[in-house]
């Protein structure tokens, strides 16, 4: 039995589309799987008449504040102490609930896992795990950190490696999953102070570590698990959106120009749909913050009914697959390998 | 009566599309207008032979030695002196040439230019500089840094800043170019250290700075220049190449599986060769390196010979245009304003 929680006010289209997903995903819900929405029980009882929804798998918390996105994070999350946020948080923390989804301000998520959850013993920043769509056949690649860190230091992308690492293997059940580091050039010697230290500790680590990635690689790379500083994957995620919307814009754009493109345009309406998705980040079940003692995912801002449902429906994964005890559990033991090491080299020293 | 030298040599496809697009630009050349390419003379002239070209305004600048992408850049420049490429920059040195053109190791062409032809006097940081194609219905866009630093001061960025709305205004002819900040956040706290920094000076300068872009915007922004650090701009240009290529493989598989959407495809053909461009940045007539004692441009590794013909036809702007001259007069006036200034304080501070 899991319990999954849900900030019904936090978003762009909240409350309503957020409680339309959670309406739709109750009706999907295994048997003794509990869905708890964070929020105003006025607006979202009303909400609830309007959808298909089961009932018994549905209990409103109800909450008085909400944080928006005008909101400063720290001061939201210590002030508003009754907002869907910081309760939901809350739950969390006392594991009433297993898992906490929320489409509304990063910087206040993040900082109210930080302040209310605590980061996983021996990590020093937790960060924001995107997935990119799958592309050109492949499967779909882990990003992190994309936004959480806007600067970071070498052991930081490390860490980043081995959440990244353990999430791709119990989430979505890749044996061994290829870590890339996004860089400007393939060879070693490539990029800036950060990358190229980065790249030393990585080849040093027991990680399947394939080398740096180029971002035009970035479609077709076979890493499943690429990492770099909060503030390149930011500009990645974002770009991957901007580009794919410039892209079907235009591509709509040449199908309406002259009859015979018309005709061309309406054989191929089924195709071009699913052409849509394939820039849309928030279509892959929401973006774990990984590195804090619980599990926190949050989802586009914009996201709509159908992310929502998405994000729930595939947030058990998160939990059954005991994804934040392997983090702990494999940050702990390479901290023990490092001082293993270090032993021994102190021990050569002392025999030499 | 311009000469522009193109490096024969230099790039994934030369000497063989290099030779070939020289001899397309070659007979559309303005009159007194004369080509030089600096080169394997046996070879050029082979090739020679086989493209319709004309003869009078091609001149074979005969060099031994290849720089290869294998080579590192600073060895390679001082090491290899009868190379096309460090002929070819010394003669732009020596005024010989007015403009000279490669598809060679970009670091090569750096650290040659660097190293042959010096900084522009007030210059920190020369920059790469691309033009970013034009989507959804904008003119092009010029980013910089694309590459050459891979570390950054916010100043570098100002000077970026400056560069490229001279580049702007003097070659595309735009009026008081619009300047944007590549940033993880429209707000101006948001960013790094080194954003967060640029975006005062910027904001402080006479340019026409209209704040902070995010990569989501890039497609449809309304700056003409956007600054970043190079490694944030190579980042972005391989991305878009590397989204561009994956876009049109996706919608070619999608438009071939199947009855209906082959004979649609069919019927659009001539649209969506439009589309593939669209996403080359090696269209738009390389990218200068802005800030050294010389016009200098880089076009893509794997430019073919239309690329390299579109380059040389529009290298005749960037020169007939004075960019090197006007932006030597910006910087040193935007030196002596922030001394005026200073001096005003200092004046101010003693009068009180």
């Amino acid at each position: 039995m899991i319990i999954i929680g849900l900030d019904a006010m936090g978003g762009d289209n909240a409350p309503k589309e957020i409680v339309k997903g959670a309406a739709q995903a109750s009706l999907k819900l295994r048997e003794l799987d509990m869905l708890y929405l964070f929020g105003d029980e006025h607006q979202i009882g009303e909400l609830l008449t309007k959808y298909n929804h089961d009932m018994d798998k549905i209990r409103i918390i109800h909450t008085t504040e909400v944080i928006t996105n005008n909101d400063k994070p720290v001061k939201a999350v210590r002030r508003k102490t009754d907002s869907s946020l910081v309760v939901g948080l809350n739950y969390l923390k006392d594991e009433k609930i297993d898992v906490f989804i929320s489409a509304g301000n990063t910087g206040a998520i993040m900082s109210g896992s930080l302040l209310i959850l605590g980061r996983i013993r021996g990590i020093d920043r937790p960060a924001l795990a995107t997935m990119l769509p799958p592309m050109k056949g492949k499967t779909p690649m882990l990003l992190l950190d994309s936004g959480a860190n806007s600067e970071c230091k070498p052991n930081n992308l490390s860490e980043f490696a081995v959440m990244g690492s353990v999430y791709m293997n119990k989430v979505m059940g890749i044996k061994n999953p290829a870590v890339g580091l996004i860089n400007i050039g393939s060879e070693e010697t490539k990029g800036n102070t950060l990358t190229k230290a980065a790249y030393e500790r990585l080849s040093q680590s027991n990680l399947n570590f394939i080398g740096n990635i180029e971002s035009r690689q970035i479609p077709d790379s076979p890493a499943d698990v690429v990492v770099c500083d909060g503030f390149t994957g930011n500009i990645i995620i974002k770009y991957t959106e901007g580009l794919g919307m410039a892209f079907m814009h235009i591509l709509k754009e040449k199908m309406t120009s002259g009859f015979f493109a018309k005709i061309g345009a309406s054989l191929l309406m089924d195709k071009l749909k699913e052409l849509k998705g394939m820039f849309d980040y928030s279509e892959y079940g929401g973006a774990p913050f990984l590195g804090v003692r619980g599990a926190v995912l949050k989802t586009h801002g914009s996201a709509n009914a159908n992310a929502i449902k998405n994000t729930i429906l595939k947030s058990r994964a998160y939990v059954e697959n005991n994804v934040v005890k392997t983090i702990h559990d494999e940050i702990l033991k390479m901290a023990e390998e490092a001082e293993d090491s270090e032993e021994a080299l102190l021990q050569d020293s002392l025999n030499e």
